[in-house]
């Protein structure tokens, strides 16, 4: 697979190349001591995935898949969407799944099984049934994840025909027949993996994540599925995946949209006999997951339903929640996402959501730094190299710095652009 | 000038109809008793209104212009962005200047002299100068108003060459170069007035607004200049803005944004020499100012940059504040704004901004109604004729209504769509 080339427009890449891009590339992500990049569908050992063509998506395209944990122990945490109107296989995974001990999970793509009532809850507890009988475990210790229309009640023969072609398909890595399951609109597969070092040997975390549309900063605002063949007690998973979805999911925004079904997963298989011994130990795998996350976070974004460039915005000063509305402003700006779409280093519309942002009514001084240009200094412009500057945001990734008075707190947002593609695909993703 | 028909696409109107169109005849406004719609282009006797191309636009379009009391008592009140990032003409209508007895107004369009320090404060004391001695008034009477693009310095030399112009073409009507002089982006003039009756005789109140992006629901989120030949003292002005503005453009939204320059301003001449005397009248003035003001909004709204189709949101049950901000979720999700530009009837989108803006992460029984059929009743999805509501759903209105557990709140929100207009005109604005 020929690594990505991140300054070329990805309008200009053909599919081969971006089917499996190596998300590492980013200049946004650095590996931490003892952790290296696998191939991104290294699965870890432990674990087998299949994916097929069930015929829930009219166009024939992968759209079932299940992940089966076939390790010594069977440990797991999850996080959902806050949405008040959750999908039926949210409320499955919540009511009659126990998450902390999960063998396998089933998941759809091409109907999100949501607003579909008692009729809808019950299809997905079919669902869960067949994905306990592929994998021969008891159906409370199978999960079930759903993407794609809203409202539709699911084709359940689909399911069971679609269940009976998975257990020929069955794969140590992960393939693309299983990365297809789970996509919507995505236009490339994002898939992590690592290993890491730990006192006891070496351990491998896995990801594989689909997109693109209603991403936004909460937890479990996607669909996202982990693995590790490292032993760990169910509380550590717990605690292992909030903190790196804290660092990731929750640091990434496409549409400021949460979904109706959002579900992370992270499951345990034990198969290396190795676990962490003590805090070393947890910084090490807590970094491994954590980058893996990240990677995907930052895939997701870039894959933001037509996205063609992303940014990073950082904010300095203020206290901590002035510096995260402040970001999010930005990174939510219909304006800025259009400019950065355009490849326009338009300081004004930064200027303008950091006012509304902050809406005091007063003058704040504002200084407003593009790729280490600054352009704006007490709210004022400054001089600068348009040119210069114009050739900088024209890039694939772009970094805006904002200062704020005062000093110590810290926000960053990772964020897609407004295309004419964003809008083409949502206006018409029905038809 | 042929009445506009809003069941016909805005994008099959020549130019010429679309011009100067009547904002009465939007299903979402009903004009009070005693309240009578005017020409558009009336003004309200005692002012005059001139407009001129000074050259601050490379297109060489109108973008200098000026609004004169010539009344007999000169009584005024304004509303302003609460940025942390106001413009120059905001500061110095604040800091210099009586609002509450304006005599004039000067304003210009291509460059909002925002983000201009120390010299474009100095810049706006200079065109309120100007302003000052083309009405021969004190410049402590004579507001400032800006808009275009931000962090660039002023033509002065411009401002002054066009001031020399202004004086030759006044008029007791708005004209067209008046209306054009305070356009950006703006595809069609936003003219309205009335005449409503009081008890000592009839007062004449009229408007004109400029969008078209950045209009968010927060005070003064615009260009926006009223004026009546009712006597009125400054304080009954004040209440009265306050208010119209609450019901009016308060319940627009755009693209959420609020920039750096907006302004709503209101002038009294005095000149019918009737005022207002006792409640009735009280509620009758605040109609027809209310009326004009709405209908500006809407306008707004359905000039939002690249708008094909606008809508309406009704929010019923919870309490006021979650009403409003289950109204506000709707009306800003992109993806609700792709799906009624697409002309289709997405209602899945809807319950998913919903289910977010409520974000319990409990199940909340929620409906949804479109164009009077119901999608969606206790989340769940009903049986209903697609054909019918698509074709409902792709006229230049369409109206939402969402249904929540409890009863008395209610909230409305009007807003545009998203559109391929608007990332064209938003990634390609300053080039």
């Amino acid at each position: 697979m020929k690594p990505r080339d991140w300054d070329q427009p990805m309008a200009e890449l053909t599919p081969t190349e971006t089917l499996v891009p190596d998300l590492f590339a980013s200049r946004w992500i650095t590996l931490p001591d003892g952790v290296t990049a696998l191939p991104p569908t290294s699965l870890a050992p432990g674990f087998r995935v299949a994916g097929t063509a069930a015929g829930i998506k009219q166009s024939g395209k992968p759209d079932l898949g299940i992940i089966i944990n076939d390790g010594p122990h069977a440990t797991s945490a999850a996080r959902f969407t806050k949405t008040s109107a959750p999908a039926a296989p949210v409320l499955v995974c919540r009511e009659r799944t126990d998450i902390q001990s999960l063998r396998a999970i089933i998941v759809n793509s091409g109907n999100a099984n949501a607003a579909t009532g008692g009729r809808g809850f019950d299809n997905a507890v079919f669902m869960q049934g067949a994905g306990a009988m592929i994998a021969g475990a008891p159906e409370g210790q199978v999960a079930v994840a759903s993407t794609g229309v809203i409202g539709q009640q699911l084709n359940t023969r689909a399911i069971a025909r679609g269940c009976t072609q998975l257990g020929g398909q069955m794969s140590t890595e992960t393939t693309l027949g299983f990365a297809d399951s789970i996509h919507t609109t995505d236009a490339f597969a994002k898939l992590a993996a690592v290993e890491v070092q730990l006192s006891g040997g070496v351990v491998t975390v896995s990801g594989q994540a689909k997109g693109a549309g209603m991403i936004c900063p909460n937890h479990a605002t996607l669909l996202c599925f982990l693995q590790t063949d490292a032993k760990l007690d169910a509380r550590t998973c717990d605690v292992l995946l909030k903190a790196g979805i804290n660092e990731s999911f929750d640091r990434v925004t496409v549409d400021a949209q949460m979904s109706t079904n959002d579900s992370v997963f992270l499951m345990a298989s034990g198969t290396s006999g190795v676990g962490p011994a003590g805090a070393a130990d947890d910084r090490a795998l807590a970094g491994a997951i954590d980058s893996v996350l990240r990677a995907l976070a930052i895939a997701l974004v870039r894959d933001g339903e037509g996205a063609r460039r992303i940014a990073k915005v950082s904010v300095t000063g203020g206290d901590h929640a002035v510096a995260e509305k402040v970001a999010r402003a930005v990174a939510d700006s219909p304006l800025v996402k259009t400019a950065l779409n355009g490849g326009d280093a338009n300081w004004g519309r930064i200027i303008q959501s950091v006012g509304m942002a902050l809406a005091t009514g007063e003058n704040v001084p504002i200084d407003i730094t593009i790729e280490g240009i600054q352009v704006c200094k007490n709210s004022c412009a400054t001089r600068f190299d348009e040119d210069e500057l114009t050739q900088l945001v024209q890039r694939d990734e772009v970094e805006y710095e904002i200062g704020l008075p005062g000093e110590g707190a810290h926000a960053e947002v990772i964020f897609s652009d407004l295309s004419h593609e964003y809008v083409t695909i949502n206006a018409e993703y029905r038809t």
